[in-house]
């Protein structure tokens, strides 16, 4: 079973020696507390939270999974007692503001606070990440009262929050939603209509839910124009902020899934259930968009969770395994047989998981400093700088949550791999980790709608091409220094400096392609934004790689093993993975015909 | 729910159009019964079990599972009911000898059989799928006693059987097998050990099981010259083959498993169970390598299977599911919205589902006659023929079991993505497709394990690159009169014949670097067979494709719909799945450095 660890070393490498997170947070409006002791204290009592109260329920919890009886939802064991220790850590609001009870820190801290306890436990850290997205909404929406009645208990975890967006007939295409909100007279609403997928929707073990609801007002236009964000909380509040009366909002039931089985998936019925109009009327789909970058690099930080579990249940059993001799000679000549981690194809399984979950960290890491300055835009009430933060956050966002979901559900099956036929048996929590992996590629906008808004809306649409252009100009702004190198870092300057290149020339052709045949962008875009994954990851292990060999060179050998462990993962990289993104090369230059052609009902003919 | 029908329509392109199965049954020795209308009756009727019997348990299997208490394993509502069915419909015995009741037929209608039953439950499949094995080894290896007191009833069906390998701490590594056999005094032996994951090993389907236990003698050498084989029965067989006493192997309890939940895998122990010897004393292992090939081909099926199953799940939720607008304009005007399968890269999975179901069928019917010929040199008693085509079957075994069962599971996950967030949830089918398809990279040879088999036994070892060199031989003759044609079968062939050459090429270059370093091939091997998956894949659809093509050439017009889709999937193949060769061919030609460099301990340091 494997025990989390969390990758102190590793967050700190990245913090202090790659991306100067000092400097960063010395800049920002509200980054004045987040000086390196407490960031220090505060990482290090995450990762003994995770390590001890998370990581020991994340098994049982996917053998027990949430159980329903009459609209009540009850959490595996102990999952109620770690949430309460959650809240009396008052981690809940490690980023939210201090007037309503938060330490005020910036939002970085909070992804890397959720990517150990995602790591720990996903299914856990899926009840108080719902609820980010609900005070983001209040926060930035929500009137002095709505902010005063729901914040505080919000931020300090008693109360968690939700997102009611997908219904039956939608989840992508929100458009199509039919849930009504009718006025009450009171200037309250009447809310009626099912929505399902509601993560969180109903559990045990806050005091209060509080729901915010995409409905459509009576007179609402047709389709995305016509929706509007309510609050619906589970228990109405009372003038003080106590809990008063139950609302007519309950779970129906919830949902058998496949994996994060200690997450609620829950159906939510609305029935004249009382609702509170927040923000304004038909434009609840556009406040969506507010947070939607911070949202979804939430979810790509799954792809680097599996990845890194995975990597750590594996790499002790391919030490205590032994099987067949190594290639080259007897290894452990005391034994019948070598241990697995002397195996070429094992060890490129591990180097891959490794590569995976360390160069994905990085890229979240770089993608954070982003979002902090996107959010003091906002406390700044600096429109201009919140959208230039979040433009540039918005070139980052599908490639992370596309590609690193995509790949951290590989990483997670390589790790079942190496187990053999005992990675495919629960006891051992190795396929736990594929299942609750998987479903990462699907929500919050499943891989193919990523890639359609990268290709589709962020290169084609808003930027011209202009987003790409800018990052491979970076690119080799980082390499340029070092083409003539010897050695591994001239060899992965070079690569880079060609897919600069290559990536920049491709982009062009593919715009002019698009002009004349708009199936291009979905028939493409799926390999085009692998292809960016894979050499975006390429940048950003040249960036470790080229810290490591300038600590290396400088001498201080107390860690010169970490280092040296960083550029070796990074040859691997360019080696092994990098070479991939030529098949989706010739995949996304490759004209629509191949798929666009064949007439819709020959696909199967008997 | 995915709802099985069988590809018939393709079944026959294969068999009638493309690969000559008339032709090739009339020069078998035991093809004679296979005429044309007995083949199709055999289809029709396997179809119509299948569909009617099969699949409506499929889904009702994994959600019940198979039960254990205290020894006793009960398997899932009407699964005993449906092997009744199989058995009386004299299913078992197709392509065994009809002098122990078989019908004599050749083995390649028993894959197809398997192919159309695993599609629609595998998990059921696995019960009459262990017996093979045992079925073959009694009849190559046990004496004319042995064989009259098993076979008949094993090849009826009222009994089933088991292979027993895998121990607690070895699977792969057979050499380190613990079970021991002692000599009874009486010409039969008392054997004690445990066995793992052994798939069939108790159900309450049939009268009696049948196990073949690899074991050791008292005085055998260590390692894989000492083992041996043994006939466990579950019941030891009277005289007149009833069955008698109770034997003293049980089961200790079932395996919790990520997928196949209807097929029971079993903790064996044998405490002085009685066994009796079958073949050579010592020469356990070398008897299995007898039928490895057509075991490992088995298995590869699965790709196929769960690849199918996913498709036909998938096809019908495209067209009922509307989700936005197709980027070139509205499809569906009369809806809100147009159905999945105009959009782009929805289609891009489907071709990708297809293009794996299809494609790997084809690789299988052309490996199947190979197995019909092995089969009839043991027949014959011929052992150079038996060892020619063995030899032959043995270069396509890894590649078909590597590739396609990673292809298989890639295209069942697709099949879930098509679905977006409801493909996560059971009640669709999706996931246990998913699921189930998870095995089969891992028993009968993890991928690492065909991947060594193939560069390293077949390709390295045993023939001194000849094995691809013939390959790429073929590949040129099936292609040299297409390389000046206009049009898709122009282009592909022209892809064709420079993968051969580069396969040709490359492998050369591999050899040479493996006689300097021997990592090479462990480092190297997994690239190598996806990378062989690929080309061979491609061959396989040029071939279907030419059919296809001539047939329209031909005119004809009543399935012009089903040649023109092949041509189409065949170019769908070309342009966005061959090229992932690519990446493999960078992956395959790097040295072992980036992957052996790294020292075991540095793989993680905190």
């Amino acid at each position: 079973m494997p025990q989390y660890k969390a990758p102190l070393r590793d967050v700190k490498f990245l913090m202090n020696e790659v991306f100067d997170y000092e400097g960063h947070y010395k800049q920002l409006s509200n980054g004045g507390e987040a000086t390196p002791d407490m960031v220090d204290a505060i990482l290090e009592g995450c990762a003994t939270f995770c390590e001890e109260i998370l990581s020991p329920i994340n098994h049982s919890g996917d053998l027990e999974g949430c159980t329903f009886n009459d609209g009540v939802v009850t959490t595996p064991k102990g999952f109620k007692e770690a949430y309460a220790e959650y809240v009396a850590g008052g981690w809940q609001g490690l980023s939210h503001p201090t007037e309503y009870g938060g330490q005020g820190l910036p939002m970085s801290l909070n992804m890397m606070k959720s990517e150990m306890m995602g790591t720990a436990n996903w299914s856990f850290t899926m009840y108080p990440g719902l609820s980010l997205g609900c005070m983001n909404t209040i926060m930035q929406y929500g009137d002095e009262k709505q902010k005063n009645t729901y914040l505080p208990k919000l931020v300090s975890g008693e109360w968690t929050g939700t997102m009611c967006l997908t219904e039956p007939q939608c989840g992508t295409d929100l458009g199509q939603i039919k849930t009504k909100a009718d006025p009450a007279g009171d200037g309250t609403y009447k809310l009626n209509g099912t929505k399902i997928f509601i993560s969180a929707g109903e559990h045990d073990m806050s005091e209060n839910i509080i729901h915010i609801v995409l409905a459509r007002l009576p007179d609402a236009p047709k389709g995305t124009r016509g929706i509007s964000l309510f609050i619906v909380p589970k228990f109405l509040v009372n003038a003080d902020t106590s809990v008063g009366t139950r609302n007519t909002v309950k779970a129906g039931s919830i949902e058998h899934k496949m994996g994060i089985r200690a997450s609620a998936t829950c159906v939510m019925n609305f029935d004249d259930a009382v609702g509170y109009l927040i923000g304004e009327p038909n434009k609840g789909l556009e406040a969506m968009f507010t947070f939607m970058n911070t949202a979804r690099i939430g979810t790509a930080v799954q792809g680097i969770a599996h990845a890194e579990l995975s990597y750590q249940g594996a790499l002790p059993y391919a030490y205590e395994r032994r099987s067949m001799r190594a290639l080259s000679g007897k290894k452990d000549a005391e034994f019948t047989a070598d241990a697995l981690i002397h195996h070429g194809d094992v060890r490129r399984m591990l180097l891959t998981q490794k590569a995976v979950a360390e160069g994905g960290r990085s890229m979240i890491y770089h993608a954070a400093k982003l979002a902090d300055n996107m959010v003091n835009g906002i406390l700044e009430n600096n429109q201009a700088k919140y959208e230039d933060y979040d433009n540039r956050l918005g070139f980052y966002t599908p490639i992370l949550k596309g590609f690193l979901t995509e790949m951290g559900l590989e990483a997670a099956n390589l790790g079942m791999q190496v187990f053999g036929g005992h990675g495919y048996i629960k006891e051992h929590g190795m396929e736990q980790i594929a299942r609750d992996a998987r479903i990462s590629t699907l929500y919050e906008g499943t891989t193919g709608i990523q890639a359609l808004d990268l290709l589709g809306r962020k290169t084609l649409l808003q930027t011209r091409g202009k987003c790409v252009f800018e990052f491979t100009s970076e690119m080799i702004d980082e390499v340029k220094g070092h083409l003539l190198d010897g050695g591994p870092m001239g060899t992965m300057a070079r690569a880079l400096f060609k897919r600069a290149l290559q990536w920049k020339w491709s982009t062009l052709r593919i715009m002019l392609r698009a002009n004349k045949d708009r199936d291009v962008v979905s028939t493409s875009c799926y390999d085009f934004m692998m292809y960016a994954g894979f050499v975006m990851m390429g940048h950003f292990w040249f960036k470790q790689a080229k810290v490591a060999s300038q600590k290396l060179a400088s001498g201080g050998k107390e860690t010169k093993e970490f280092y040296t462990s960083k550029i070796q993962t990074a040859e691997f990289y360019f080696d092994r993975l990098l070479p991939r993104a030529d098949g989706h090369y010739k995949g996304m230059m490759a004209t629509s015909q191949s798929i666009m052609q064949i007439n819709k009902d020959h696909f199967v003919m008997n």
